[in-house]
């Protein structure tokens, strides 16, 4: 079925219907930020199989609204469909619900999949269709049309860590929510994030992409946990586990018709983002119960990581540490010896180094193995046939991480292959003293990533220069690659405390020419408490050495030379007991303090 | 009359009124942060002096509350009333709201004067009035019962600036004020804050302490512009010149009735905070009139200064510079020659100095002048009796400034005046290192002070030190010296944009030791324009040499020797034209380039 085709049948089932236009988000029932396969419906409809995108259908016309990353991609993939490239945020580009407003007719109606879109996006729609009292109605039209290779939803085995492992068991994490929902003047959470789910429930599976999680949702109320999920899925010791710690398994399918049923005079807490509006309509269908929006108090809890957790998470950076020197004792044996290697060889070579580890059970994302001037390219991913061929000259850009049975892990080193050109190497140095200026920040209570932003880009902002995406982001424990809320960028307001953990990942990307990034995860920690109140710093926890080659030392300050050798000492204390003897050697050498 | 008399009185008169409590809160109709006497009702009736403090009675209860700056005033003025102290922010203290709902009965009443209670503070006691149906009832008892030695509402004479020293005619500005209300899509904009007023119309008075501005309140609608103030005290020239630009001037009496007269179908902005609950419910009660709150449009309008202004405000500067390297050449040489001198007799002097300029009309608040321990405290004023003795040792800290006719002015220095201890001296070179931290700062267009703070307090934090205030605030032109919305504080959110000015006063105050502020002045101003967008910095505007000698060059870099040395030349430049031979002389070697 062509494109062309497929926007035809469903336009006939529009007519049938009675639908004015289509809503299609790039979204699934839990709003992940990898879509399962199942889900791409966008991708499906339009030919458009870009990450971020919203399509909308009238009878007359279709557009597609997607970011700067995927304009030239968007119009080779759309180009002869019928569909309109809206490029976000040019001049002149309507949103999508100023558009529909202008297209739909007075006292239409737009179809949306309500299982798909979440609460916040229908309520935007529905304020901006308001004076022209257009309606919107729950249908999914992509089930009767999507029939022919769909793929399933996804229903991997789901497999429970311990208490021990996680550090907190379920009633106890049940306990903290519940003691939010006081807080909140609410009776029951329903959790629909699956990073939410599996920390609360301490289970995990392989329904997404490098995500351990299980599509579920939770509902916690006073007196009773559910916890809705595929049931072929759950083996039997997970379930009693499960129901050993009062938590009752229901139907996946069933979760709308609980809201429906939930006891009059309950008051339900629900995250407008992360809900999708086919359940809180469930729910405002029930008689006598109130619904309340806020932020999913389990995302703050859970970032927010224990003693276990954390000690867990720096055993994870050890092996994965461990990898990344070996990793790069073949990148460099290959450069010396000019033994050809490509950038997608390179990443599958790592990824090798990873899963030999037998904790590492996945890759946390695809690796980004980028040589020269395709690391410009902030989401350069290398194929099989189109990977360059790593020269002795310039950097390569790797940036990768692991899941491991005891956390997850998310790195980026760039290494200096051979001779490297004066800009090469400024840009290196500036990067680093932003990666040290994050990395040493001391803060006082209450301080917020937005804030702490600044101190790595101002090295970068007193040139004129800067990168176009956060300083950092949250790590989940065992689970997705980005968790939030806290995280180093402008849009980040919430305050750090000791325990969360945060990704510090500058870069200078010139494009045609280069890119440089240098990430280390950090954890914040207490640093001293005074008169003045309580200060905060961060503990760096990835273990792998910093290429010193690129450094132009005279751009450098005394602390920063001393931090990075204090670092360089630690990554050797950290990974000595996981190496070879050849391995430490060659360590030891890579982590030489550095002098003027 | 005795407080307890006064309360007394006033619970007669609620008896007789039919309320259960009265609301008095610190505020005129404007809420201005200086309060004229005439409004200082709360002082009236409880006896505490504080600037701060919300008073409430009952029939049988009397509290007062206040923050940590008054607590041990408080609790000596309030002995013996039968008031008792609400210690703010103290464990176990209720907010006012919550205080007064245990208190009322259910359905009960509490009278506020509603001229003087500005519709946030309205809106958070019905909040919590809600449950319990108590009503909010708009009486002013006060009137009654303060009638001997009540001091008149101030009424002093209006002048105007000409457009040329204004840099922008009062038409101008309503045409930018319409421009915001289209945006707002409102018809028509209450102005109540008197900065905004005074900017709006090109006009000053002498109403509030060290304010130049005059009670008055503007509504600028599609078509007219009207100005409420006293005819008695506006000029006829300045009538005129009104009149000519477009401004119909109306009694200020007559703003409510004017407010319940609106055209039908007029969608009317206010700003919550600014304007008294007595205005709103006038526009409320015109038929067909839709009230929007936001923020007040003229405050974000007259924060960015206009080339005018800034040219005005510089030559202010240079002025106010040439009387404080004055008032340092006498303070020298007091202490040289072992010459008695005070805090208060230091702080005359320097008034004699500023008012010795024809152009300086008054102070822009009362001069600190704090010797010693007494610079700890930061609100600390000297009395002629109290005022401590000069020594030659130790620091002086003078924090002070002046309304010219061409600009507002605020500024701090501290003076060491012999001996220092090595404490003494790391707190001094640790401020300025703060303070040249935020006037070097380069920052990405979009960036607010609660972000360029961090790079503030960074040097402080790292110790487990800190300022517990601002580092910064912005300035009026002929104006407030506290005027927003823009500043470098946790709590500015506001976007620093070019032409914006903002004080860089960070300080260390040990008690009982010393205290040390660092104030100068800083304008926004462009830096670059790269494919990263555009950056930002400041420029110094205040011109009055930073004390060397307590400096330890070893805890400063080079750059912010360079700074010093660079900021010190600039000085030397923009006070030459106005300093004689002598002072020259002096000036040179107060600025002589700093070495290690």
């Amino acid at each position: 079925m062509k494109v062309t085709e497929k926007i035809a049948a469903l336009r006939a089932a529009m007519t049938e219907y009675g639908a004015d236009g289509v809503y299609v988000p790039s979204s699934d029932p839990h709003m992940t930020e990898y879509l399962p396969a199942h889900w791409r419906s966008r991708a499906w409809l339009s030919g458009f199989t870009g990450s971020a995108g919203t399509l909308c259908v009238t009878q007359e016309k279709a557009a597609l609204w997607t970011d700067g990353r995927y304009f030239i991609q968007a119009e080779r993939q759309l180009a002869g469909s019928g569909i309109e490239l809206m490029r976000m945020g040019q001049p002149g580009v309507p949103t999508v619900e100023k558009w529909l407003t202008e297209q739909l007719p007075e006292g239409g109606t737009l179809a949306v999949d309500g299982a798909c879109t979440n609460v916040q996006a229908a309520q935007r729609l529905e304020k901006a269709f308001a004076e022209k009292k257009i309606t919107l109605r729950d249908h999914d039209f992509i089930e009767a049309l999507w029939v022919q290779d769909r793929p399933p939803v996804p229903a991997t085995q789901a497999w429970r860590m311990d208490d021990a492992a996680a550090g907190a068991s379920t009633p106890e994490k049940i306990a903290q929510v519940r003691r939010k929902n006081e807080e909140n003047k609410a009776d029951a959470l329903l959790v629909c994030r699956l990073d939410s789910v599996a920390w609360l429930m301490n289970l995990r599976a392989d329904d997404v992409e490098h995500n351990p999680f299980a599509l579920s949702y939770c509902l916690v109320e006073k007196d009773a946990v559910r916890l809705f999920i595929n049931a072929a899925r759950v083996p039997d010791e997970v379930r009693a586990g499960l129901e050993e710690q009062g938590v009752a398994l229901c139907s996946y399918e069933e979760t709308a018709d609980a809201l429906c049923a939930l006891k009059p005079g309950t008051v339900l807490w629900y995250e407008p983002a992360g809900t999708s509006m086919k359940l809180l309509r469930a729910a405002q269908s029930a008689p006598h119960v109130e619904c309340k929006a806020g932020s999913d108090p389990v995302q703050l809890l859970k970032a927010v990581k224990n003693k276990t957790e954390l000690e867990c998470q720096k055993h994870a950076h050890r092996l994965d540490g461990a990898a990344m020197v070996r990793f790069e004792m073949e990148l460099r044996r290959r450069v010396e010896n000019g033994e050809a290697w490509d950038e997608w060889q390179a990443g599958e070579y790592l990824r090798g180094l990873r899963l030999a580890e037998p904790s590492c059970f996945d890759l946390s994302f695809e690796t980004i193995a980028a040589y020269g001037a395709n690391a410009a390219m902030m989401h350069y991913s290398a194929g099989k046939q189109t990977a360059a061929a790593i020269e002795p000259h310039g950097f390569l850009l790797v940036d990768s991480g692991g899941q491991y049975r005891m956390g997850t892990t998310d790195i980026t080193r760039t290494y200096a292959l051979g001779s490297l050109t004066h800009e090469e190497r400024e840009a290196y140095t500036l990067v680093l003293k932003c990666h040290i200026a994050a990395a040493r920040a001391v803060f006082h209570e209450g301080t917020s990533g937005q804030v702490i932003d600044i101190l790595a880009r101002e090295t970068l902002w007193r040139r004129g220069l800067d990168y176009r995406c956060g300083t950092g982001h949250g790590v989940g424990f065992v689970g997705a690659v980005h968790e939030g809320p806290q995280g180093l960028s402008t849009r980040s307001t919430t305050a750090f405390v000791p325990g969360m953990t945060v990704t510090d990942e500058p870069g200078l990307y010139t494009e045609g020419k280069y890119g440089v990034r240098i990430e280390s995860e950090l954890i914040c920690v207490p640093v001293c408490e005074t008169e003045y109140g309580k200060f905060y710093g961060f503990e760096t926890f990835t273990y792998c050495p910093i290429d010193t080659r690129p450094l132009l030392t005279e751009l450098m300050t005394d602390e920063e030379i001393e931090w990075l050798n204090d670092y360089h000492a630690m990554v050797r204390r950290e990974l000595d007991a996981l190496l070879s003897d050849e391995e430490r050697a060659w360590l030891e050498n890579a982590c030489a303090p550095l002098k003027r």
